[in-house]
C-alpha cells in the first residue's frame, strides 16, 4: 500500500467506526423504548431518535466518505488482505444504497413506514383489508422504483430480497422451496391424521414467573451467553439487541400459564446473542465484524432452539431441573414426554406461533405472495381470498378472518418485503450446520446431555460468529459445510423426527 | 420581527433543539451507563459517548449557528420577548464556550471521563488511591486548558465553578464558607459534648429492601414526582438522570441495615426530579425552560429532603406509615424520638451520609482542595494525608482508609471541579426559600403533617421549576424572598433547630 492509500483506508475506517459508535448509541435507545423507558416519554423520544438518524445519515452520505471510497476503488485490489477489502467492499455498497436513491423517495418512504404501521395496526383491529390494501400498493410501487435505484440489473423482488439477503434471488429459493412444500404437505397432512397424539396436558397450569426467570438465566448462562457483557430483561416482543457485541441485551415474555413460550425465546435470543457476543475481536467497529445477513443470523437462534433445545438429549440433561423449578406440573413427567411435547405439530392460522414444521408453509405463503405482486401476476385486491386459499391448500386451515389472515404480519406496513425467506432460510441453514458440526464433533448429542455446551459454542464461534462478513452466505455454508445449501438436510431431519414422534412409521 | 429576523429566530430554535435532543441521548446513555450497562461496556460505551459527544460538539460549534446568532445579535434587543431573549442569550453563552474549545480536548475529556469512573471505582473498591491518581493528574490539567480557553479572564477554579454556578467565584464563596466555618465548628462541637443525645437505636437492626422500596415509591410519589414521566432504579450512587422532562430518572441504593439513608435519598432525588418534571411547557427543547444552576437544582433537592423530609412535621405524617412497613423495628416509636433520631449530628467519614450540621464542611474541605489542586498549592500526590488532616480539624474524625476518605465521591472522576459548592450554596438558597414559603402559604406546616404536598410543590412550580433560565440565580433569589443570598438564614435555622434537639439551651 502507498502512502496515500494508507491514508485513505484509514480515513475510511475513522468515518466507518465513527458511523459503527452512533449505530450503536440508536440501538441503545431502541432497547431502552421497549424495555425501560417511561410511556409519557414517547413523543419526546421519537425527537431524540429523529434527531441521531439525521446524524447517522448525513454521515452515511457524506461526500467525503464517497471520495474515500472513490479513491480506494483506484487502487489495485491486490494491496488489500480480505479484512480489509471487505471494509471496502461494505462500505461502498452502504454508501451506494445510502446515495442513489433520492432524497424525496427516502422522505415518501419514511413518512409512509411511519404511517402504514398505524393504518396496518387499526386494519387489523377493524379487521379491515381494504383499509390498509392503498398503503400495501403505494409500497410496492415504492420499492420497485427503490429497487431500480439501488440495484438496478435485479428484478424488484430480487433486490428487496437482497437488501436482508445479499446474493440471494428468487432463481435460487424458488426451486428450494417448491422442494420443501412438496415433502412438508404430506408429512404434516399424516401428522395430523396419526393415531398417536403426544400429550401436552402437563404443560399447562400456573408456572410463577421468577421461576421462569431464573430457569431461562440458568440455560442461556450455559449455552454461554457473558451476562456482564449481556443482559436480559423483558418487553412486549422478544428481540436481540443492545450497542455492541460487549453489550448484547436480549429478551423475552412472561405469562405465567406458560413456562415453554417464554423459554425457548430465550433460547432463540441467546443464539442471536451469541453470535453477536462472537463476533470477531478486531474491528468490532467496522462492517467486517458484523453479522452476516438476517437469515445466517436466524441461522444461529434456530440453531439453539432447535437443532439444541428441541433435541431430546436437551431434555435429558435439562429434565431434572425443570422437575425442581416446576414440581407440581413436571414432578411425573418423563424426558420422552417433555420431548413429545415441546415438538408437536399444531397447523395454525398465525406464522409467530407456527411449530418448525409448519413455520415453512407460513413463509413460503408469503414469498409466492410477494413474487406475484412485483411480477404484476398478483394484486392487491386479490390477496385475502389467495392467502386464505393457500392456507388452506398447504396447512389445511382456512382463516375466519383477515386479522388472522393477511393482515397479521408487521413487516409489509414498513416496507420490508423479501425478509420473510431469510426465516426459512436460517432454518436450513441450521440444520446443515449442525449436520456438519456432528461430524466434525461426533459426541455433539452426548455434549448436549451432559450440558457441556462449549464445544458447540466454540465451534459455532470459530465457523460463523467470528467470520463476520468475510465471505457472501453462499461462500460461508460451503466453506463450511463442504456443499451450497441443501434443503435436504431439513426435510430429512424433519421427516425422521416427526415420523418417530407420531409413529407414522 | 422582520421577515429576516423571524427567519434567523426560527432557524436558531431549529439547531437548538436539535442539540437538546441529541443531549437528552447523552443524558440517556449516561443513565444506562450507571444503572444498567454490563461491565464488559465500559471500553465500547466510552467510545460510542466520545463519538456522540463529537457530533454535539460539531453542531454546537456550527458556523452556521455562529452566523445565526450574530445576525440575531444586531437586532435591537426589544424585538424579542423574554423568552426568545433568554433563548438567544443562552445559546451565545453556550457557543461561546463550546467554540473556545478545540474538538480534541472535548473528545479527551469525554473519553477520560467514561473511562475514569470505572478506574475510580476499581480503586475506591480496592482501596487504592495510586491507581486513581494518574486520572485525576490528567483531569486537572485538562480543566486548567479547558478553562484558559473557555474563561480567560477568570482562574482557573473560577471557571470551574463558573461551569455549575454561573457568575459565582471564588471571591464571593470563600467569606461565605469561612463564616459558615466559623460557626458550625462550634456548633457541632456544642452538639457532640450536649448531655443530652437523641436515643437512635431503633434505626439500627434490619429492614427488608423491597419494603424500603415500595415505601420510597409511595413518598416519592406523595411528593408528586409522576412515574408515567420518570422512573426509580438503583445505582453506586443515588441521582437524577434521564433525557427529557419527560423522562426523569432518579436512582437511590438501598443497605438492609439502614432505610433512612435510601429513603432520603429518594426524597432528595425527588426534588431534583420535580425540578425537571416541573418545567415550563412551552420550549423543553430550548435552553430557556432549562433548570437554572447546580445550585438551584439543589435547592429543590435540600428543600423536600431537609426542609420538609426532616421536619417535623413530615414524621407526624409518616409515622403511621413507617410503624406499619417496619413494625418490628418502628412500633414503639414516638414522632418526637424520630424527628430527633434523623435529625442526630454525627460528625462521619462520607459526604453523602453527612448531616445537615456537618454537611457544609464536607463541601468547605473540598472546597479548599480543588481550590489549591487549581492554584498549584496541593498536589495530586499530597490529597489522601491533606484530606484526612482537614477531616481531623474540621469534623474531628480521621478516615481509617482512603476509602472513606479522599476516594468516597464520584464527582473527580467526571472531571467535576466546582461542582461541590453548589451542595451548600443549594442548602442556603432552600432555607432561605422555605422561610418566604411560610410566610406566603401560612398553612405549610399543616399542610406537611397531612401529607398534603400539592400547594408546596406547586409553589415551587411557580416560582422556580417553571421560571427555567429566565432569570439568573441572584435574580430569581432577589424576585422570590426580596433580599440577595443571605447566610444568616440558614445558619440561625441550624442553630434553633440543634440547640432545641440537644438541649444545649
Amino acid at each position: 500500500m502507498t502512502t496515500n492509500v494508507k491514508t485513505a483506508y484509514s480515513d475510511l475506517v475513522d468515518k466507518l467506526e465513527d458511523i459503527s459508535r452512533l449505530g450503536g448509541v440508536m440501538s441503545t435507545l431502541h432497547w431502552d423504548q421497549e424495555v425501560i423507558m417511561p410511556s409519557g416519554a414517547a413523543e419526546s423520544r421519537a425527537k431524540q431518535i429523529s434527531a441521531l438518524a439525521g446524524v447517522i445519515h448525513e454521515r452515511s452520505t457524506n461526500p467525503e466518505l464517497g471520495e474515500c471510497l472513490s479513491q480506494l476503488s483506484e487502487e489495485d485490489p491486490s494491496a488489500f488482505n480480505a479484512f480489509e477489502a471487505c471494509n471496502i467492499r461494505e462500505a461502498q455498497r452502504e454508501y451506494d444504497k445510502e446515495t442513489k436513491v433520492p432524497i424525496k423517495m427516502v422522505q415518501e418512504m419514511a413518512e409512509l413506514g411511519s404511517r402504514g404501521h398505524f393504518i396496518w395496526a387499526k386494519a387489523r383491529e377493524d379487521n379491515k383489508f381494504s383499509d390498509f390494501a392503498p398503503t400495501l400498493n403505494r409500497f410496492i410501487e415504492l420499492k420497485k422504483e427503490w429497487a431500480a435505484c439501488v440495484f438496478p440489473d435485479l428484478s424488484a423482488y430480487d433486490a428487496n430480497i437482497d437488501n436482508f439477503e445479499r446474493g440471494t434471488t428468487m432463481a435460487e429459493i424458488a426451486p428450494i422451496f417448491e422442494s420443501l412444500k412438496s415433502e412438508l404437505i404430506p408429512l404434516i397432512q399424516s401428522v395430523k391424521e396419526a393415531k398417536y397424539q403426544p400429550d401436552t396436558s402437563f404443560l399447562e397450569g400456573t408456572f410463577p414467573v421468577d421461576k421462569q426467570e431464573a430457569l431461562g438465566k440458568q440455560i442461556s448462562r450455559d449455552m454461554g451467553f457473558a451476562f456482564d457483557q449481556g443482559r436480559m430483561d423483558v418487553s412486549v416482543h422478544p428481540f436481540c439487541g443492545g450497542g455492541h457485541p460487549t453489550d448484547v441485551r436480549i429478551t423475552t415474555r412472561y405469562r405465567d400459564s406458560d413456562f415453554i413460550e417464554s423459554l425457548y425465546a430465550v433460547i432463540h435470543e441467546t443464539g442471536h446473542g451469541l453470535y453477536e457476543q462472537g463476533r470477531m475481536t478486531e474491528g468490532r467497529d467496522l462492517p467486517v465484524s458484523e453479522a452476516l445477513t438476517m437469515g445466517i443470523h436466524e441461522s444461529q437462534s434456530l440453531f439453539w432452539e432447535r437443532m439444541i433445545g428441541q433435541n431430546r438429549a436437551f431434555c435429558v440433561h435439562y429434565m431434572e431441573t425443570i422437575r425442581a423449578t416446576f414440581p407440581k406440573n413436571m414432578q411425573a413427567v418423563s424426558v420422552d414426554a417433555l420431548y413429545e411435547a415441546i415438538n408437536t405439530c399444531n397447523p395454525s392460522f398465525i406464522r409467530v406461533e407456527a411449530d418448525e414444521l409448519t413455520y415453512p408453509l407460513h413463509v413460503i405463503l408469503r414469498f409466492e405472495i410477494e413474487r406475484g405482486l412485483f411480477d404484476g401476476s398478483v394484486t392487491v385486491q386479490d390477496l385475502p381470498e389467495l392467502w386464505n386459499n393457500k392456507m388452506s391448500d398447504y396447512l389445511g386451515v382456512r382463516p375466519p378472518t383477515d386479522t388472522l389472515g393477511v393482515l397479521q404480519d408487521v413487516h409489509w406496513s414498513g416496507g420490508a418485503f423479501g425478509y420473510f425467506p431469510s426465516y426459512t432460510l436460517g432454518a436450513m441453514y441450521a440444520c446443515q450446520f449442525f449436520n456438519t458440526m456432528r461430524q466434525e464433533l461426533p459426541d455433539t448429542v452426548k455434549h448436549i446431555e451432559a450440558g457441556h455446551f462449549a464445544p458447540i459454542k466454540t465451534w459455532l464461534n470459530d465457523k460463523i460468529h467470528s467470520q463476520g462478513s468475510l465471505y457472501s452466505p453462499q461462500e460461508l455454508v460451503q466453506k463450511i459445510t463442504g456443499e451450497p445449501l441443501n434443503p435436504k438436510h431439513f426435510t430429512d431431519y424433519l421427516k425422521t423426527k416427526y415420523r418417530a414422534i407420531y409413529k407414522t412409521i
